[in-house]
C-alpha cells in the first residue's frame, strides 16, 4: 500500500533515516543517516482475471478487509519469482478456486492515488467447478443484469466488467488502459 | 532491484526482523521481532518508451551502471505519484530529452530473476531535436539496419525493439507480452 514517508529505520542496519534528495537524484528518498543507505519506494502491481462461463462472469464476495462482503474479480498483490500472468492464475485459484485459461492482459490500469497499477487478463472457466478460499465468503457466476453493481469492491473490478460487457457486444476484445485518481 | 532477504530490521521501530509465515499467509515474510509488522516484498515496474522518428527509432548510451557504454531505450522505475504513461514521460525527457506522444502500450515482459515488469510504449517523436541527460552518455537515431544489436544494454531492450520492426513489416502494431528468466 502506497505510504509515503512511512519509513523510519533502514532495513540494513536498523539506524535512523531522513528524507533527503541524493546527488544524482530529483526527489526525496529514505536514506539511512547510519549507513547511507537509500530505500526506494515504488508503486506495486495487483495482478487479476476475469473469470468467464459462457454468458457469465465469476466474482468473489470479500471475507477481509477492505470491502469486507462486496464483490470482486479474484486478484492480489503481484509477488517476487513470478510472472503477471502467474500471479493472475494464482490468485484466481487462491480466491475462487475455478480453473481457468488465460486469454490475454485485458486491462491496465493506474491507480495512482494508493500507488497500485491492476492488471486483468481475460481468462476462460474450463469447468463451472470452483470451491472459494479463505479470503471469500463466496464465489458466484452472474450474467450482465445479474451482477450487483451496487456492491462492486472496487472501481479497477467495476470498469473492467464494464470494458468487457462493452467488448463482448462490440464482439470483440482489446486491451483497456486508464486511470484512475 | 530483487534482493530476497535483503531486510534485516524493520522500517517502523527498527527491530530485528525474521523471515515467518503469518497465520493467514501462505509464504515467508519479513516479520519485526518486536513490533509484528510484516514487510512485504514485490516486483517492481520499469517504464519506458520506444521513440519513433520516420524510419528511425532513437536509443540512449548509458552513463550509468548496470551496462555502462551500451545501448537502451530510455526506461526507468516508475515512482509513486505517477502513471505508468506519466513514468514512461519522464524518463524519456530525463534520458533523452526527446518530446514525444505516446501511442500505446507496445510490450509487458516480465523480468522474473530481478523481480520487475518492464512496460515500454510506442512513442512518436514530435521533432527530431533532442539533448541527452545525465544518465546518458549520447542519444541518436537509428534505422533498422544501423541498430548496435551487438551492444544492447538489456534483454528487454532488445526485444521490443525486434518486436517493432517485425510489426512494421507487418504493418500493424499488437501488444507484445513476454517472459524471461
Amino acid at each position: 500500500m502506497f505510504a509515503p514517508r512511512s519509513i523510519k529505520h533502514c532495513r540494513a542496519c536498523g539506524g535512523a533515516v531522513a528524507y533527503r534528495t541524493p546527488a544524482d537524484d530529483n526527489r526525496e528518498r529514505a536514506t539511512c543517516t547510519v549507513c547511507e543507505t537509500i530505500h526506494y519506494e515504488n508503486p506495486l502491481n495487483v495482478v487479476g482475471t476475469l473469470p468467464v462461463w459462457g454468458e457469465k462472469v465469476l466474482l468473489c464476495r470479500r471475507a477481509i478487509e477492505p470491502r469486507h462482503g462486496l464483490w470482486t474479480l479474484p486478484a492480489g498483490f503481484m509477488e517476487l519469482g513470478e510472472t503477471t500472468e502467474q500471479g493472475a492464475l494464482r490468485e484466481t485459484v487462491e480466491e475462487s478456486g475455478a480453473h481457468v485459461a488465460l486469454e490475454g492482459l485485458f486491462s491496465l490500469i493506474n491507480v495512482v492515488r494508493v500507488g497500485q497499477v491492476h492488471l486483468f487478463y481475460r481468462a476462460r472457466m474450463l469447468d463451472d467447478d470452483f470451491v472459494p478460499g479463505p479470503e471469500s465468503l463466496e464465489a458466484r457466476l452472474f450474467d450482465e443484469a445479474g451482477v450487483p453493481w451496487d456492491e462492486i469492491a472496487f472501481r479497477t473490478t467495476r470498469m473492467t466488467l464494464e470494458f468487457f460487457f462493452a467488448d463482448r457486444r462490440a464482439n470483440r476484445f482489446v486491451l483497456h488502459t486508464a486511470d484512475v485518481g
